[in-house]
C-alpha cells in the first residue's frame, strides 16, 4: 500500500502565519519528518505523531526517508520553514521523487506553500518587494561564488529589488561584503536596506538603514536582507517607526 | 482619535490559504475596503464590517480613502489577494502614508503578509523556485516596455527562474509574446514552463509545457508563467501528475 507524503511550509516562526491547509496537513499526519528547530515549531501537534529529526544540510537523505516511509504507507508530513519551494525541501523531495526509486512515483504527493521569509520581511517594514524584484542565496555551498557575482550584478544593474537569502554563515563570513561592494557599484549610498532577522520568532529585529551604513551591520543564515531599487523610498511615521516601499509605477 | 489601517494578503483564492494572523485582522476591522473580487472572498466575516469596494485600477484613491477612514478612528482592513506587497496594496497604502497628509502618519499600520501567487503556483507543479529567482510583471500600464524587456532579458541571461505577473490582458494583447522571444534567445526549446491559472480558486488549471510549445498557451491577467532556468527538470509520476524542479545545487 502506497502512502502520502506532504511538503508543508509553515511560514515564518509564528503559526500566525501556518495556513489553515498546513495545520490540516499536520493533524492527519502519522509522521513527522524535518529539521530539530522546523519540529520544535509543531509540537502542539495532537494526537502526536512520530517525529524524525535531522540535520539541517542532509536534505537529500532526508527527503529518500520520508519517501521511504510513505512508499510504506504511512502519511507523512515534510515540515519546512516559510516556504517549502524557496530554497527548502520541496525541491529536495521533488528531486528524489525524479531520479530515486520506482516506487516514490506511486506516492501521492503534494506541496502546500507557505509565506516565504522575503514577503514576510518586507510586510514588516512596509512594501520594498511592491515592483519587479530578485530573491536570490548568496550561499556558495551549493553554486559556485562566481554565478553569485554574476546574478547579483545582473539583478542590480537591471535595477530589481533584491531579497537576499543566507547572507552569511560562520563558514562564509566574506560573501555579505563582497556583496555589498558589488550593489554599490550600481546603487546610490542612500538607497534603503530592510535587515530582517528571526521574523515571526521571538528575538525578531527589523533594522531599516540604507547602502552606505551596511559596514556596521551583522548578518547571519536568520537574516534577510532586502536592498531597494532606485526607487525605493524610506520615512519615518508618526509613531517612531521607519517605512520603506517601492513604487509600483517606474520611471 | 486616530485608528488603525491593517493591509492584508488573504494568499491566493481559497480560505485554506489564509493564515490565522490575516483572520483576526478580519474578525475586528469595522472597514473593508477592496476591489469588488476581494472583497467577496471575505463575505463570511462576522460581525459583518462597512464594505467599501473599488475598482481594481483606483489603488491610490483607494489607499487614501482607507487612511482617511482610519485616520478618524476607524478600524480598516485593505484586503488584497495573495501578498500585499507583491504588486499589491501595500505599495499605494505605505506610499499614501509616506508622501499624503500628515494625519496618515499618525495611524498605525500593519501590513500582513499572505501567500503570493508565484510561490502557490510553483508549490502545485513542485519547486520550481527551488533555486535563485525572480518576480517580474509584463504590465507596461506603470513602467515602460524597455524596463521590462531589459529586466527580463538580464534575468534570463543571468540563469534566474523567472515569475511573470501579469503576463497579458485585454488591453496587452502582445507584451507576452515579445518576451517569449526574449526568453528563446537565451533558453533552450525544452525548458519547462509553468502556465497556472486561478490558483487556489475555482477552475485552477495548471499547464505544465516546454519553451517550444508556449505559443499554443493563452494568458490572462489571472495567470501566471514561470520560466525554468538552464538546471529545470521535469517528469511524469506514476498518478499521471508532472512535476517540474529546480535543484538548489548548481553547476
Amino acid at each position: 500500500m502506497t502512502g502520502r507524503l506532504t511538503v508543508v511550509g509553515l511560514g515564518p516562526g509564528d503559526r500566525a502565519y501556518c495556513s489553515p491547509e498546513a495545520t490540516a496537513a499536520l493533524a492527519r499526519a502519522t509522521d513527522l519528518v524535518g529539521y530539530g528547530p522546523y519540529l520544535a515549531m509543531v509540537d502542539d501537534v495532537d494526537p502526536p505523531p512520530a517525529r524524525h529529526e535531522f540535520d539541517n544540510r542532509e536534505e537529500a537523505q532526508r527527503a529518500r526517508f520520508a519517501l521511504d516511509l510513505a512508499s510504506e504507507g504511512r502519511d507523512v508530513v515534510v515540515v519546512s520553514s516559510g516556504d517549502p519551494g524557496v530554497f527548502a525541501m520541496a525541491t529536495a523531495v521533488v528531486e528524489a521523487v525524479g531520479t530515486g526509486d520506482d516506487r516514490y512515483r506511486a506516492v501521492e504527493l503534494q506541496i502546500v506553500p507557505g509565506i516565504t521569509a522575503a514577503t514576510a520581511a518586507a510586510a514588516r517594514a512596509g512594501a520594498p518587494l511592491g515592483h519587479d524584484f530578485c530573491v536570490l542565496s548568496l550561499s556558495d555551498v551549493l553554486k559556485p561564488w562566481p554565478v553569485v557575482e554574476q546574478r547579483l550584478s545582473a539583478a542590480v544593474a537591471a535595477d530589481f529589488v533584491v531579497a537576499l537569502y543566507n547572507p552569511a554563515s560562520r563558514h562564509r563570513p566574506w560573501q555579505f561584503g563582497r556583496a555589498v561592494e558589488l550593489v554599490r557599484e550600481h546603487r546610490k549610498p542612500g538607497t534603503p536596506i530592510v535587515v530582517a532577522r528571526d521574523v515571526g520568532r521571538p528575538g525578531e529585529h527589523i533594522t531599516v538603514t540604507t547602502l552606505d551604513a551596511l559596514d556596521d551591520v551583522s548578518v547571519d543564515m536568520r537574516t534577510i536582507v532586502i536592498v531597494g531599487s532606485s526607487t525605493t523610498r524610506a520615512f519615518h511615521d508618526g509613531n517612531g517607526r521607519d517605512w520603506v516601499y517601492t513604487p509600483r509605477t517606474y520611471g
